[in-house]
């Protein structure tokens, strides 16, 4: 018998519940500089179906069993050995938790600190999947300014104290402090020093999400906010999904014990997908490493190209960013220029697709002028063609008028 | 640099902030009776590496898209495809979303419908995973007694008016009404009938959740609620963990898009895990049928084995269910016997492991002489030593004198 839905669940939605989101499979661009997609072509495919049936032969029965919640042990060793060796994160791994992405890690901690009302400070433009996490728990978010160095210290501070003057409580700064997304840029070393110097004198914890920390084309490495702290004020957040495929959906999460078992108390779910794990253990631990350099390489000469083609194409009164790592570029059009409205006709037009900058605002309404393009997973001669047309298409929509 | 952990976040949890989880593995019995483990050697490995491998060389590309929040659109699919022939339940996989086992949809439905001091009614002992997020919520659960063909009808009926007449909000009914667990009944027609209409009458909406529902090892199917039902009253979840292997994490939920929407928009992270999917999906629309009957075949065969352990070893004032399918055995000894108690005993000493009533109980209290065995994981000779040490164990500890 099929439903005739006479019955209504309007009347029992929670008051906290989330805003219906649309069903379906929204239209892609040929030119997709919408989402944060890697290269395809670098997909380690049939490594990973060979660590899989690797590990199956030796551990195959326990796939049967409900694993520690915490997540497969042997992977959580080697995201121990990674912290370790490539942040400065000294942790057991007992102090790490699996998770379905980042974004199950960052829900997790979200839940368990956050009541209605609470503040929350992020950068004035940062990733919209954890300003959604935070909106669906109705924390007052909070953006401070940024330059191309990240927040700005002073603002962060009055930020701080403002709320504080509100009688508010401040649970914690979120920052994504290398390759910022949508941004850009990465906190060099002062930056974070003044970071963390201001949350230990003010006893407000940060997370650190650190998921492009992988996606270096140059430059060195900046010390992880977790390891210039040292008092268990971080929170660190990563991810394979960015240097293995989003498909794989494995992150993981580091905090002092204290939270670390309240925010697994909160884990929908047992273990995180003991399937993908085997296989991305296996694959890690043979290959990651040169996996990362050839995706790297990959990656930067798409960067460049996006970069040269920005440089083509779009001329004065539009600037974008230049970042050492990552997968976006952000790009900032004239002051009146509103990049939401003609959003999905340049998708039906040109078949290009990007993310208005307003879906990354703290504040929910900034950034109408501003536009993230990923580059990650077009092709170099897609990405030329792609930007050519993105910029016919602000030229021709008066977007580009002094 | 290692953490100090001079900081505390004892003052910055949430008000609803889970209790701490242990960090660390649970000790397991080698006579495991206490988690619904299928049996190890019929996981269908070889066959669900091969149809990964298969569909990585058809779509591999896609690996790197975070694809569909919904799920793998194949996959859904196959469960449309499933509902229908299985349960008489006709949706399009648009109405349908994949999930991290049931748990996520199950948390998805909780999150999106529970306020606070709402009722929820559920079998008086029922699914632990369920009422822990139904707790987190903090929901007024309350149980209602059942018999061997589920709740009784008068008593549902009573607890929906008791809770009007108090002023509360009654959201949904909970069931798991087929092998129910851990009481291992199953609903018959008449009762679901009277279930609906009750909910109609009420409008009450239901949650059922029928992850057993293809353990059946004699007997016929009953119509599903949502089937009897038509009017969209019912949310229905189900899953692969018990059919395939628990490590795989495959769930999936349907409901009026009303309500679908905004559980979608509730869920963390986006599409369910990509690997899985792809390697369930290959592998269901092959041999999924099969494989149920293989693996009921030898969980018949365990069943039986417990059943005539308990025959064997325990006496009068000893009861349990007989269930038709599943993989628990609810049993319930004298009324002063104290299973709790005795089980961190009963682990170390004999090395058996069981689940204690209380774990299931709606009240969060009942139930210490009752217990939930699982007859999933060990073999036949393996069940009967552990029931024989049981017993003894329970003999020992004066749990069995009348």
């Amino acid at each position: 018998m099929s439903a005739n839905n006479s019955f209504s669940y309007e009347q029992l939605f929670a008051r906290n519940a989330a805003e219906p989101a649309p069903l379906g499979m929204p239209r892609r661009g040929r030119y997709d500089f919408a989402v944060a997609y890697p290269d395809p072509e670098t997909l380690p495919l049939d490594e990973l179906v060979e660590g899989l049936r690797q590990a199956l032969a030796e551990e195959g029965r326990d796939l049967a069993i409900y694993h520690h919640r915490q997540g497969y042990p042997p992977l959580r060793e080697y995201v121990a050995n990674k912290l370790a060796r490539d942040r400065d994160i000294h942790v057991s791994p007992d102090d790490i938790i699996l998770g379905d992405g980042s974004s199950q890690p960052i829900h997790m901690i979200v839940e368990t600190l956050v009541d209605p009302g609470d503040v929350l400070l992020t950068e004035d433009f940062v990733y919209s999947g954890t300003l959604n996490t935070m909106r669906r728990f109705r924390a007052d978010i909070r953006g401070v300014p940024c330059d191309e160095q990240g927040m700005l210290p002073d603002a962060l501070e009055a930020a701080i104290r403002q709320a504080r003057a509100e009688g508010k409580r401040v649970k914690f700064i979120y920052t994504v402090p290398t390759f910022q997304n949508p941004q850009g840029w990465t906190m060099p070393l002062e930056r974070r020093q003044a970071m963390v110097e201001l949350a230990q004198r003010y006893d407000v914890p940060i997370l650190e999400d650190d998921c492009y920390v992988d996606l270096r084309y140059e430059g060195s490495d900046v010390p992880s906010l977790y390891a210039l702290d040292g008092t268990g004020r971080v929170m660190y957040v990563a991810s394979f999904s960015k240097i293995i495929a989003p498909g794989m959906r494995l992150g993981y999460m580091t905090a002092p014990r204290e939270l670390l078992q309240r925010a697994l108390a909160a884990k929908s779910g047992g273990a995180v997908n003991t399937f993908a794990a085997f296989a991305v253990h296996r694959f890690a631990t043979g290959q990651l490493h040169s996996h990362i350099e050839v995706i790297n390489d990959v990656q930067r000469r798409k960067r460049d190209a996006m970069l040269a083609a920005l440089e083509e194409h779009f001329g004065d009164g539009v600037t974008w960013s230049r970042p050492q790592g990552g997968l976006y570029i952000w790009v900032r059009l004239p002051e009146q220029a509103d990049l939401v409205s003609i959003r999905d006709r340049v998708l039906e037009t040109e078949d290009v697709g990007y993310v208005p900058g307003t879906a990354f605002a703290a504040d929910g309404v900034s950034g109408r002028n501003y536009m993230r393009l990923c580059f990650g997973y077009n092709t170099p001669e897609e990405i030329q063609e792609g930007i050519a047309r993105l910029a016919a298409a602000c030229r021709r929509e008066g977007m580009l008028a002094d």
